[in-house]
């Protein structure tokens, strides 16, 4: 396979670059970009002497065409202007940005503030939660890359919320992710001494994965809610942990909640339920696909605590890009992906 | 005035010591120990040679009679025993471990797994959250010093359940703190290799803060309320930031939640009541004894997000003790707390 | 006093900031900028609510003229231009940027790669080392503050070379600094996620410090030298170590090296000489305005280990700067200084 | 092939694992101790489940024999004893620590402060150095896997030592290296809160790997000399960079430098010889088995500064074991090793 990655200089290209290459069917990966042409990769980042060191190609859509695969993994605002003219060249399309995840090209201007994606084109794209969209992901030409907190959320929240375990009109999401996750540009709030040392939370209330955690809950588990959702910078690289708080049904046991969680996902090989919730950090699965799910049932208030933990830059993104382009190919899903945490 | 600290080598006694020196009615502090007698402070903590150069005493009870200020500052289980026979012997008391805050000791035996401080001693101390209790405090001859969570959470939410902004019948308190919380004993899950870029929940519905966060709302606002209350551990030594969800009751606004929070807090100068929600972080409080609050309303759902940050060590331990030793003394509150934050 | 501080939205502005503020013969803090004119300070800087409500000022030489002291914490080839035509109008200039450190101007154009302040100018500062040129500092009406790695470097050398103890013709000295000595200019290489969890080298035998360190040596122990010297980012934010090597005259013994340091430091405040090396680290000075210095003698190779350490942000900057303007205003050198070390 | 880990608990065995579990060769890792025998691994190490779900067993010679590798990642003390009785048993033997690579006993006692192992046994190792000693490797039934700082200071070093570059009889070796080196014990001065934003230096002139730098230089150098060597933590998890100092030899020019690194590793995956070093840090070989090297030279004052960078849990112990292994088994060097660094 030939496999070319738009957008290979921010941090969920550079990870698809670390697992592609370990994936013993992808025979070739090539850079493009919209503004270093000619830039030898590895020149850029030395960490990939040796590794890649072609240069950065100019975007040309004749050549995208002869490849088996392209993600884009750009800011909001970019492959929805450049995939649709790709859509029925050849390639499969994996979009790890938002610009295809919401439906309702209404909602995608309110949250993002920019234009959207043709109508055709946003229709046309498969909402890439590989354990739950399998079937579609499969047919795909076009698949949107679930938003990292969405993944974190939905794994966690989905079989709970679908089998009815737990009340949805209350529903209470409190997200927190390694500074990775604002990306690759610099700014004030990323700046090491000011960002390091401190716990912050931003974009309160106006998160837009609001929108397509709604938009998904209804999808797979058939219901409607708004969600409260909040999202915090934790100083640390990599990671997402985020903590659901939900009123659980009359008559809902632990036993009940983690059953459920196991035949969800007893299949999957990317999510793993844990049995024990003594301790539960981003450790356990960081630089890996996995994504660790929890719940546990408070006696006293008739609530649940639901967890879900994964890296944001490999299940919450560039891992799941990859899981999805194994499923579009008729590969098991696992292959270029099985890399144990590192843990420390 | 003469001060001793009981249990000056943990990280609430070491920052008792470093605002103390800079106390200008503080002639002297002495530090007592159960098992390093006679170690020069300064030579186990380097920092503070030239700054503390005294040996660690043994406990005294007729030497700590002498003292006008005695601060515990040990793990719990400690000065329930150690506190009772000084209670009437001179010394203001002033206890930061949750000894002396539950009044209720079989919720305390129940939460702490511990020995309950006798009843009386419990009965004769006053919860020292300063801007609430000030009266109280001024005549109290033993301060239980409030938790660190807590007193994050009850600045932050007190105002509104008092003045019936939220609805506190479904109340979600998602707290995170710096690992300095977990004290100065070393331990796996505060090895550094193992903390380090990882962010964890712990003791998942089951912290003991819970108890003194619910008797503090009954306390202060009138309200009987189970929580909902998770701690996590974020990858930096000092910080707590919580995050509460409560529906709002019908026809508040954003505006009267801030306005409730500037009106209770006027007059406060250690609690500043934020405007603008873009950013908050708690690198704005680190190393001072600022309480930031702030909230907002989500039209979206009804329901408010209600932040309160603090530097653990101080407005959460050390700097509130000598908050509520300067009104227990008819000092101005601020002296020797008026330090800036670091920011950086 | 009234204090004027140029280019206070920097990191050295920000700590000066933090130190006058508690400085009791300091009535008035005023800030200057050349492009935020307006602004009030704690709304850019919120975690000064409160603290420094006042907004920014255009710099204007006829309002500068009416200070006691006016800093300059501006990038270097800054305050070359703004300061001399302050020179003889009345406050005290102390300059935290490199522009009026080195005598030789073509050494400055040389490694700074700009203009140089004027000749008249350069001539006329006081290099502000404290401790080894106060009576000069006494009389100065424009301080050089020293770079952040020669403070380090030079209080831990300078009693060595002078007396003799060490043979300056293979001088290596390895520094280490806190990312924060980068400024707070975002960039690549001090982007969190860059520059978290990774150790560098940077401008390998290049760094502008050289010279001004070389220069220092000559000046204060009459030792002309060419000196080995490396930087590295290590990923904290405050703190800089610096490590020398050089071979010990005939003769030496460790006792002789830690009695050179101890009689030349012992009736200053600031710097601690330490008597036992089996661990130090940056934390036993953060936050406050110590240097610690140790040496110790390597009997297999002859050659000594000689250690400095200080906050880059305090020492290194902002607090010497303090200490400076004591001195030129006939206050205790500790006034406003005598912070205690965070540690933790 | 059937592998085995002794002192699989601690970070060497955890990247063994990590590493093996994607080795096309390994078909079984057995994981061994001394103290928890019947505890599942995975459920001390939850990022292991899924992964590595067995039982740690209890070390027992006739069953360690069956395998065709042996790993002892244990502390200094241990392998000593336990691997002897094994040598001539069938298992190629590769330890981790310190206990076989002095090959002069006295001197394993004086800086370890322990019992050497057996002359025989101690005679018939082979360091591991793999670039140098590939031959030895390959016929060795017991490797002395390198130390971390040796890996690291060697590897740059070498070259320019043997081929009379630089002058190695002042030679000063300046080591940094992130936390985990310190091994998964919990102490105070790994605790998280004073580990974490302090930068120190410890063991000054005492530092174990020493006289086992000393001794590879003589033994592939040629050379003998006493060299200056310090080891400082860095508040970062992973990563070891050392910067060197040495006169050149009369008409050494950068290129020479430069050529004499590329000459000697032409032909080694893992050693990449870097061409600029406008800034060098960890995060460019973090979670790989690469060293990078480099060497600038000072024009000012004819000294080269020589700069080696490492994952010290990876090239620095579980890589290089792996490596030295292939070797061993005619495998591949690469083989199971190819991974990216991660950078962020």
């Amino acid at each position: 396979m030939k496999v070319g990655i738009i957008g290979a200089t921010g941090y969920g290209g550079l990870e698809l670059i670390r697992f592609l290459y370990n994936h013993k069917e992808v025979e070739r990966v090539s850079v493009f970009t919209s503004s270093e042409e000619g830039t030898v990769f590895s020149a850029k980042f030395p960490h990939l002497v040796d590794i890649l060191d072609e240069p950065l190609q100019k975007i040309d859509y004749a050549a995208l065409a002869q490849f088996d695969v392209v993600f884009a993994s750009t800011p909001s605002g970019v492959s929805s202007k450049l995939f649709p003219p790709l859509l029925d060249k050849g390639p499969k399309l994996i979009d790890l940005s938002g610009d295809f995840r919401l439906k309702d090209l209404k909602s995608y201007e309110q949250w993002y503030k920019k234009e959207p994606a043709p109508q055709e084109a946003v229709d046309a794209s498969v909402y890439g939660l590989t354990e739950w969209n399998e079937l579609n992901i499969q047919e795909a030409k076009l698949i949107a890359n679930p938003g990292c907190y969405p993944t974190a959320v939905l794994l966690s929240l989905l079989p709970l919320l679908k089998e009815k375990l737990i009340d949805p009109s209350f529903l209470v999401i409190d997200a927190k992710s390694g500074i990775s996750g604002a990306g690759n540009k610099p700014s004030q709030s990323t700046h090491f001494s000011e960002a390091n040392e401190s716990f912050s939370i931003y974009k309160i209330n106006e998160h837009q994965h609001i929108p397509e955690i709604e938009q998904a809950i209804s999808m797979f588990a058939g219901v409607e809610t708004k969600i409260s959702f909040n999202t915090h910078l934790v100083p640390m690289t990599r990671g997402i942990l985020a903590t659901s708080y939900a009123q659980v049904t009359p008559g809902t046991t632990q036993a009940d909640l983690i059953h459920c969680l196991q035949e969800t996902y007893k299949n999957h090989p990317f999510v793993r339920v844990l049995e024990d919730g003594s301790s539960i950090g981003t450790n356990r699965v960081k630089g890996s696909n996995y994504c660790d799910v929890f719940a546990k049932l408070d006696e006293r208030t008739g609530r649940a605590t639901i967890i879900g933990v994964i890296d944001n830059l490999v299940k919450g993104a560039a891992g799941q890009a990859i899981q999805n382009m194994n499923v579009q190919m008729n590969l098991p899903q696992t292959m270029g992906l099985k890399t144990v945490p590192y843990f420390i």
